[in-house]
């Protein structure tokens, strides 16, 4: 897969920190879902970072990367679902906001972008009014899709076709 | 679009942080891009998050979050494809490594799977060895896959179709 900007050969010096090296990543909140509906969302961006959002309304959609600031960041493994799904996974292998990192990310069609005053309306966002947003990037055919057959496991298509098995207790562990 | 465990139900307390509210957001290496080459990508989890793996091998793709240490994190605009493209585009329009948080995004189709050891070889990936790993989940079919008609900017489609404008100077601004 390559996009029409891969970071890869964006540049050419070594790595500044070499594996091993426990580096503390900071982000900023670019902005902040400010209202959510079942129809749609309204993300206001910082004023400093508005002209970032120029030329995103020539795209249908959008990646949302918001910060799960409810997320519980010592869970390693969930029950999916809400508890719903008997087996227990790792969080890497589901899409709980639970998880050391909670950077969330929804993919979102684009509806209206203002980059003025700094309002993206979008469908599709799943974030609570209030997350933190910390960033947002297009969604590009081609790069954003997966290559060849695409399998998951029998949890998720169970989940899909609707049968849920009784709840059981212990959500985490 | 709705997910096997969209975060939006997961909690029902309200958000800690209202909007504007400059909080600050740290993330933890989970571990490194160890090798790459242009046909695999070998990540290595850290041992503490080699739990988290657990049950994503069941998965045929994963989203590989990585974190651009090479990045400009103060630039707000820039000419996509290395300088190609003639028209300045806010990074939030373009996968410009370049970005107020440089939380790339590549998806990746899985080759193999080690939660013992917190290995992961992957096909796909664009990140540089050396680069830290912020977070991974599983590509779910339906949920990050667009609803309806997509479309991108004239410059994305030329840039598809291989057809590059004379460089010009000045990549960001």
């Amino acid at each position: 897969m390559s996009s029409p900007d891969t970071p890869s050969c964006a540049h050419t010096s070594p790595p500044r920190h070499p594996p091993g090296d426990d580096v503390p990543l900071r982000l900023t909140p670019i902005g902040w879902v400010v209202e959510r509906t079942d129809e749609e969302g309204l993300v206001k961006v910082r004023e400093r970072y508005r002209k970032c959002l120029e030329g995103l309304e020539g795209f249908s959609h959008v990646w949302i990367l918001w910060w799960g600031h409810e997320a519980d960041r010592t869970v390693t493994r969930v029950r999916p679902v809400h508890g719903e799904v008997p087996e227990l996974v790792g969080v890497f292998a589901c899409r709980s906001p639970d998880r050391p990192n909670p950077v969330l990310l929804t993919l979102c069609r684009i509806l209206e972008v203002r980059p003025n005053s700094g309002e993206l309306r979008v469908s599709g966002l799943d974030a609570r009014a209030g997350s933190p947003v910390v960033d947002m990037k297009p969604y590009l055919p081609g790069y954003d899709e997966p290559d060849g057959e695409v399998s998951v496991p029998e949890w998720v298509e169970m989940v899909k076709r609707g049968h849920r098995p009784p709840r059981t207790r212990g959500h985490r562990r």
